[in-house]
């Protein structure tokens, strides 16, 4: 039988070391350094022929650096004989880049997945992708993964579970979020209607739905510079919501990210740890939950042969 | 008939001007920029729909970024209609992993080479490639340009093309490009019998042939940490060499590399602009020859459906 190796890039040491852990295994003897020139060198510095391969690697920032890193391993280990060869891509960079929005763009997302199967991935096991309809941009099968039912799982041990509680879409494409975080909360939605002139400049914005009184909990697959999220909250505020918490799979947190939520109107930032942040980026009001668990059990899963939609039918943990 | 259209990325936009002014056009309207989290955001500001397009970019450091410019640029030239994408990599990065020197290596080079195709890249364009065999990992048409005539000519400009003159291979792999070097300036060649026990560690090293008394002009493809070419000549010279030269393509001056030249033997650099150098690296004994107007008449030929070669035959300028 192939037996299962779980390799690591640079991008996340921490989250693969968890993710290793709850799969009963240690992390496979590999090593990716540069040279003096900053070109890539990886050593595989254990036998990997016929055996199954999980590649963990969020293509954060930089982005670049972690995707070649992901490209190059990929190469060597196809080269090396593995049996497959499975990407785990907890953060999946240029993911915002789906869909020609203006005349002659890329669609960088596209371009990465044909990259990565060219490269010999033979599956991909991402989280909360931007959209869910990058999974169709793939040849090969991709197990989508959901950070909702973890984030859920703090708001509930916080007793966020009445009908004091709204979760918020930021956004109309993130309804479909909402209402997966409003259902485990046994709460009502409610979205906000914005506009967004240029890329990284949000922008004003009417709320649809009651908040008035109530603790609300914007979710959102990612916070990148923070600009549309604490624009919210205030809205939020404004129109007499009692707290805002802001929950997000993704800890991008470019730019003015971290100062934007530190002086915003909102009381709590849920991220999980798809994204290594840096220690200065780690702010008081912030609570990190690990999808180290989650991915480890989806993993065990998919080496059995077994689906990982009940992982997220009911509560996670 | 489709239009001659050339775009430039962001790795050496003087060299891509000087390509542009010997073709006779002026640079496709694009640019290169980033978002907030450092993801590549690219703009062509023209209409390229049916286009011949040749796109300028070398691979140099920071090599990750430099390549993906050039594959989300590939793919939204693609996607615009471009009628051909030719992609013209004065410096190929990743050009010395290409081959699994020890076991379970990746063999970047070729990657690369995948991921240019399938991005969408219709032609090649190299210059000195590390490796010949380069060629070979892609099956979409590569023209090899040679940078020896343009380097044959400052020489000859200078008056090396006497007995005086020994052409000096630094090692075993580079003596075609020194019989080259030597045929133009018809003098004979001498090689060097060197060892080097780790990457950018240079080793001891014999002198097969006369260099007693001669004016030596080691030839490489490039510098890159200058450990290598800096012992060369110190060895070049204890043998009795007069003067020691040192002629290469590409200036990849990495880490040690600008102040081993300074204190070093050698009297002179000659290198081309393939690679867009810091000021602070064009240190005083370093001549650099431009590349341009050659890859500019290759492109015109290239279009004209003429053989490149002939811009080999005889000394260029
Ligand atoms: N890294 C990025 N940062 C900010 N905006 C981006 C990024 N990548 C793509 N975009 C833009 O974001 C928009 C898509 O975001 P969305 O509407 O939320 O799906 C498009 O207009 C893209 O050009
Ligand atoms: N960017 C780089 N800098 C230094 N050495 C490299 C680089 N890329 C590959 N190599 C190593 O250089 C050797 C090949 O160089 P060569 O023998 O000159 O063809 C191989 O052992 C490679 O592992």
């Amino acid at each position: 039988d192939p037996k299962l190796k779980i390799f690591a890039l640079n991008s996340n040491k921490p989250l693969a070391e968890k993710i290793a852990a709850e799969v009963g295994v240690e992390l496979g003897k590999s090593s990716v350094t540069r040279f003096s020139d900053g070109e890539i060198q990886i050593n595989i510095e254990e036998s990997i022929r016929g055996d199954d391969i999980y590649l963990i690697q969020s293509t954060s920032a930089p982005v670049n650096d972690n995707l070649m890193e992901l490209l190059i391993m990929i190469d060597a280990l196809r080269r090396a004989s593995a049996h497959t060869i499975s990407v785990v891509i907890p953060y999946y960079g240029y993911a915002r880049q789906d869909r020609k929005a203006r005349s002659r763009e890329p669609i960088t997302a596209k371009l990465v997945a044909n990259m990565l199967e060219r490269a010999g991935a033979t599956r991909v096991l991402a989280l909360d992708l931007h959209a869910a309809q990058i999974q169709g941009f793939f040849d090969i099968p991709v197990d989508h993964l959901m950070g909702a039912p973890l984030l859920a799982d703090y708001f509930i041990r916080n007793g966020y579970t009445n009908a004091d509680t709204v979760v918020v879409s930021p956004d109309h494409g993130g309804v479909t979020r909402a209402r997966k975080l409003a259902e485990f909360l046994k709460a009502p939605i409610a979205i906000i209607d914005k506009r967004r002139p240029r890329p990284n400049v949000a922008e004003v914005m009417n709320i649809v739905g009651h908040v008035k009184g109530k603790k609300c909990i914007i979710i959102d697959d990612m916070i990148d510079t923070a600009g549309t999220i604490t624009l919210a909250a205030q809205a939020l505020k404004d129109a007499g919501a009692i707290e805002v918490q802001v929950a997000a799979t993704h800890a991008v947190f470019s730019g003015p990210a971290v100062e934007r939520l530190q002086n915003s109107a909102i009381e709590r930032v849920i991220v999980t740890d798809s994204i290594n942040l840096a220690e200065d980026k780690k702010i008081d009001k912030l609570v990190i939950v690990s999808v180290g668990p989650l991915i480890g059990r989806a993993i065990t899963r998919i080496q059995e042969n077994k689906p990982v939609s009940p992982l997220f039918e009911n509560r996670f943990t």
